[in-house]
């Protein structure tokens, strides 16, 4: 037996008590004539002590001798501390060590195993079992697990069954890039692994199985953006016999009750927005609502005047910047700047300081009075104290320059409270969106979304107009889940892919079996997914996913630590009927 | 809305309320005046009945026309049965239609659905979707979510955390065959799927997490037998600062658990048996120990005659089969040329019949004296009434044959009763085991498993007898989970990597992370996995997995209902930078 207790359990009502504990020298601390040692285990740290006059001295010499992360089992007897430490649980006893036993020696590591570390992420990741063995990681994990069973149990609560669908399964253009697996019992075959299990759980529901979820590995190869992995988590989900407001009641509740398990907040009811005005408001359709400096349309109060820039534009558009007005010439030239990086575009930025007197004082006085920038400021629910600043151009690009430009202000105003937490339901999305290059339309949310009943007719005249029944579910400015009413018959399914530009023999070829499956009674159905990598880094308060996943991939999809992806035997190459094609210079 | 109650719900209190109910037609009876359906969902069936009287004839007319599975929504009045139907939870009750809305039309399914289907095994696979509507299938997935869910909660109770690991890693030429995946951003290099999360299991011990499990799909690229899948999920487990002994009572007190979660039985405690005692009472590491016919060594009884074909032989073992003297000779003949067939192996087999009045009778009295048969029946424990079953030959095969005669025998005597659970360990097992064909070493367990401290040193003169701190869980004749004591130091494993064959770069270029991790400060841990697949078979009194899984492959290992795998396009290929290689006649 290596233990009776754990490192972190023990307590005043244990003194005079003999234990057993292992676990990794956290710290030593050594005063000559006594030693400390902080004791660390995964449940927390307990102090040890040995002294010239209650140890041997080769017992005090091999504990002064311990390296850090070195892994011992000490027996001995507990005493209380005579100078407590409120802030741990242990922080009121002591283990007086008799017996320690070295049970696996340890190098020194590459970086410090403390809260704060001294390691880069490359290190951290190479080293990724040592980067676990710090408070900040290990709790992450321990908190995802947690939320993971705090989703599969309301569920299975709720009459959801968890069902496995299959890894293995068959490659579609359609979407994003596919990873493939190579089949050696059928030759020339791939199989390809699922980038979500869409087609199996509709089938679970033509199945009959009414309420379905799973928490299910996902694969993307997609050229890697930050904090995207090409293996994630979905909570996948479906119901039958459901309406969308079915749907949202229901992850309405998983959510809140997440919310309330965890941080105690009651979120119910969360408000919606449809698509259009999420768009009109905040320029994003997954909007932050923490906070507001929401959107307002300039068009017909600064397009009067002779300033080009504005007349020419398709939108202008401005937000109050709270209490504001105060930034000096150089933090809004430094604002300016960052708008017309290349990542966000804009061209420039008209500001108006909303003086604390009333007065009004505009980077463009030139070409508009005082009146013109109080109505400015009227439409923009500005106050004074506050400044607007205003962005010009084609419709989509300057919204999104103006969401960006929203996120940005109200991250350097520490408006995006990470204990606060504001869900929001967008719906009514559009069904398609076209693809300016090729001027083909794609399904916004997926090819078995179907179109809202009244808008059908739409699908002829005016694509861009026909919304779905789809539905995102946002948390502080993520999309942390989306989902939407399925297509469950066939004449409206090859009605889809043909508005897709699939060929019959392409859409029967990929997804005959869906489109036969809907002709064998297929209930009324949909679902919804949400991303579990994020959903709990959100609701662990932190912006990246990584530091929530155990052996997440850098950038260039390589597991730093086991040196994956690598090359394969000839054999195995050979086994599955392939040759690697010769490098083109 | 579509219902206001599922098909399983309504009973007597509903009396005189109007429901609302949705599903499919499972069944219509018409009597002319008067019409019945059985309205089918995943909770129950309700029954509907409409007349002439209290119909229009309209209504009577369209629900006298609905196909079987037509998918429809029907609001009514509750009313009290006339003919009751005891032996249905709904039998009380029927709905009185008063509107029927045809959700969705069906054609004819190609096979019936109903708990005894007519359809074949590969028309049942093509049309998964149908075939999950019938009950047994069905229930077997529920089946499967309950036992997912109590393992999870047990697991998470006892201070278990489920982590992820990741399903991209990198091939290692070591044990079963990999699928790979072929990394597009790195050209020529392959990820693999997991044949297990092993390694990285292991690493989370390093990092300090103390208890791990996962329900994690894993791969094998093998040829398929019969029951087994390309991919398979485990319920994959791993402890540190942990004995062999505190492994086997926390996994004991798992499927105690479920045994009794279940099926109300109890269980505990869980015999144990090592290896070798395993191989010599029953001829098999994995006994089924709900029946007795425990293997006998004959050698010393039936080596001192003039039978060339026992006195040749390595070895001479009998079973007393009970109450089958009363075989015909026809049934013995059969049960001559079963164990003569290629998949057993025998060359033939010797039977003593002992006789009800005491007399025996053999196959070979030509040989032995009833002297020396009564010698047998005492060996083998045979009674009056009882047959005596007896093979020669090489050990390792005669006890492969004996066993699988004894499985036999007890099944066509109705042995195996699927409502008695038998759970038993088998310990001590080898540490490596000997290909014949190339002489070499290969791990029994797998490379990680730590051998016996007290057999470290026969590990150069006898590798065969090191025994290992490894243990499978059996359940009714079936390996459900299995596992060891691991390796937790470089040198030890190093060690281990030279014994069964690895070059020192080998070792490194494959698994250096792992023993460099093991330099940091590795407790000492071990683990098991389980088989959950065929746990929740075994537990639902079933003998073949594939009923348990939503969407299994057939032994080609395709989805014969997907069509997958399949040939993808030059251009996914080129991305890959990889080319198929040409057929070859």
């Amino acid at each position: 037996m290596y233990r009776t207790h754990h490192c972190g359990a023990i307590r005043l009502a244990n003194t005079a008590e003999q234990v057993t504990l292992s676990g990794w020298v956290s710290r030593t601390r050594d005063k000559g004539f006594m030693v400390w040692i902080d004791l660390r285990d995964r449940y927390g740290i307990t102090q040890l002590v040995l002294d010239q006059e209650r140890c041997s001295a080769d017992l005090l010499e091999a504990a002064r001798n311990l390296g850090r992360e070195t892994v011992i089992q000490v027996t001995g007897r507990v005493i209380e501390r005579d100078a407590k430490n409120a802030s741990m649980p242990t922080g009121e006893v002591e283990v007086l060590v008799a017996e320690l036993n070295v049970l696996n020696a340890a190098k020194l590591p590459p970086f410090t195993i403390e809260d704060q570390t001294d390691g880069g992420d490359e290190l951290r990741m190479k080293y990724r079992y040592l980067d676990i063995r710090r408070n900040p990681v290990k709790q992450n994990l321990i908190f995802r697990h947690k939320v993971s069973m705090l989703v599969r149990n309301y569920l299975s609560d709720q009459g959801f069954l968890e069902v496995e669908t299959p890894y293995l399964i068959k490659s579609t253009p359609e979407g994003a890039r596919d990873f493939v697996v190579p089949s050696r019992m059928n030759a020339g075959q791939f199989y390809a692994l699922p980038q979500s299990p869409q087609t199996f759980k509709q089938l679970l529901m033509v199945g009959g199985l009414d309420k379905y979820f799973q928490l299910v590995k996902c694969f993307r190869d997609e050229d890697l953006r930050a904090d995207r992995q090409p293996e994630f988590t979905q909570i996948d989900c479906e119901m039958s016999f459901i309406t969308q407001e079915d749907i949202l009641n229901t992850f309405e509740g998983l959510t809140a009750h997440l919310l309330k398990a965890i941080h105690g907040i009651d979120s119910k009811p969360f408000p919606r927005m449809s698509y259009d005005e999420a768009m009109e408001r905040y320029g994003n359709d997954k909007p932050d609502i923490r906070f507001g400096m929401e959107l307002s349309r300039l068009n017909a109060l600064a397009q009067h005047r002779d300033f080009e820039v504005f007349n020419s534009a398709e939108y202008v558009v401005g937000i109050a910047v709270p209490k504001a007005a105060s930034f000096t010439r150089k933090e809004i030239d430094a604002l300016i700047d960052w708008v017309k990086r290349p990542q966000i575009g804009a061209k420039g930025m008209v500001y108006v300081r909303y003086n604390d007197d009333g007065s009004l004082k505009s980077s463009v006085d030139k070409f508009y009075s005082e009146e013109d920038l109080k109505a400015w400021a009227e439409v923009t629910g500005a106050q004074p104290g506050d400044l607007i600043c205003v962005l010009s151009g084609e419709l989509a690009a300057t919204r999104a320059q103006m969401s960006a430009l929203r996120m940005e202000l109200a991250s350097r105003l520490n408006l995006r409270d990470p204990k606060v937490f504001a869900p929001l339901w967008v719906v009514d999305f559009p069904l398609l969106e076209k693809d300016e290059e090729s001027g083909r339309y794609h399904a916004m949310h997926h090819p078995f979304t179907a179109p809202k009943p009244a808008d059908i007719e739409l699908l002829d005249t005016d694509p861009s107009a026909v919304r779905a029944n789809a539905y995102d579910l946002v948390l502080n400015g993520n999309e942390i889940g989306g989902g939407s009413i399925r297509i469950h018959d066939r004449p409206t399914q090859e009605l889809m892919f043909k508005y897709l530009g699939f060929s019959p023999e392409e859409a029967r070829s990929q997804f005959g079996f869906l489109m036969d499956a809907f002709e064998y009674g297929a209930p009324p159905h949909g679902g919804i997914a949400f991303g579990l990598d994020r959903l709990v880094a959100i609701l662990g308060g932190a912006e990246t996913i990584r530091d929530f996943i155990a052996f997440p991939k850098n950038n260039s999809g390589r597991d730093v630590m086991i040196d994956a992806p690598a090359t394969i035997d000839q054999a195995q190459l050979d086994e599955l009927h392939l040759q690697l094609k010769p490098l083109q210079s």
